[in-house]
């Protein structure tokens, strides 16, 4: 007995749209999506289609018009609500572009709640594109089956950043000295992982660091990680521990 | 009071030499790595420079005389010897271009002492550059201070793997539907971790990965994650608990 198919297959394409949905919505696609949808997906009336809202959660939909630069859809059932991310930040100073974009990308994928850039007093990178950052968080988004973007915060220098922090969320810092493995640490939700810049940090923000309550040292081995691989490396191991993992 | 200044300071370059290193030994550099010596980091006689031979460890060197396009170097002290890497395997099917380099270059990083290329049902990429993955894990246990260079293996086809697997082996398969945590897992070395192309394993290899005594289920969350994705994802999640990380 063969299977039963399943719908919508597997190919369908799977899109981020900044408009509520609702039983009866009929959303419009247009602009770069409508591009991608009609000359590389090459969606005709009847196509199925996901949207997700960031606000109501997945949707089915049905291609009701194609036009030359945009579709016409109408949501048909709604699959998944938006989900409740794991309480995760993830604080990072910003790096070099290829790296950065990796960091965004994969704390996406991994299941951060929420993106926090940081200036510190060897960051290099002088101007975040945001536009360019939630572009990349759409993207991963769309590809990892999240409902819910992870926040983009505007950037804060480190010194306030601590000045400012939620006495409840454990900030797990990843000191090149040394500390606890993710296993042996207080680490449970809410919680956030922060990594340096290239350079790492100084040792004046070392001090500071160390003298905030809620600072943990974590360890991420006996060799160098760079920036990016320490964020990724801190987040999966938290995920596997104190996420949605289990 | 100053402190005593650190020798060698943090900007001497560090690079792998495929000769064997000796108290005694006069080692010459050439080709790229030269150019670098010298027209990048400008070194002159008596600067210092790091050697590791995958061998011996790594040695404190000190420059002897520069040429146009070589460097004579002298051996004046071994400061580390070879290290014993966890015996973690990481077998990967090959992605293309950029995100194969990135689980190149992270897995180097996080300490893992064998990559396996594996030809999978859907693996896309064809040729795989050895001497350009050579040249990445080069790089990456230059810049991450390795002393020993992860094994890179031949390609070889999923079914040949199965059936030539050392038994005491555990075969960490990141299963898309699902499996136990890291933590809870019977993963402790020697283990190994197995990620697929960007399609997935088809259903056979599946079915031929399930009934293999040395496989167990490893479950990476509830979001799809890219094939590099849970490669790091889980090497991390293995340093954390069963490498040298603690």
């Amino acid at each position: 007995m063969p299977a039963t198919p399943a719908w919508p297959p597997a190919s369908t394409p799977r899109l981020f749209i900044d408009q509520p949905l609702t039983a009866d919505s009929s959303p419009v696609i247009d602009g770069a999506a409508a591009h991608y949808l009609l000359n590389v997906m090459r969606l005709k009336a009847g196509d199925p289609i996901l949207l997700f809202d960031n606000r109501s959660g997945e949707w089915l939909c049905e291609t009701v018009d194609t036009g030359k630069r945009s579709l016409q859809l109408r949501a048909q059932q709604r699959l998944r609500p938006r989900e409740e991310v794991p309480d995760l930040w993830l604080c990072f100073a910003p790096v070099k572009k290829a790296r950065l974009d990796w960091i965004i990308e994969k704390a996406t994928e991994l299941g951060v709640a929420r993106l926090q850039p940081v200036i510190t007093e060897r960051t290099i990178v002088e101007r975040i594109k945001s536009e360019r950052l939630e572009a990349q968080i759409v993207e991963a988004c769309e590809q990892c089956g999240r409902t819910a973007l992870p926040e983009l915060a505007d950037p804060v220098k480190l010194p306030a950043l601590l000045r400012q922090w939620p006495t409840a969320r454990a900030l797990l810092f990843a000191d090149e000295a040394g500390g606890e493995p993710m296993a042996g640490l207080q680490a449970a939700a809410p919680a956030a992982i922060l990594t340096g810049p290239e350079g790492g940090f100084t040792d004046r923000e070392r001090s500071l660091l160390l003298e905030h309550d809620a600072v943990r040292r974590m360890a991420l081995g006996p060799r160098t990680l760079r920036a990016e691989t320490a964020a990724i490396a801190a987040i999966a191991q938290w995920m596997g521990l104190h996420g949605d993992w289990g």
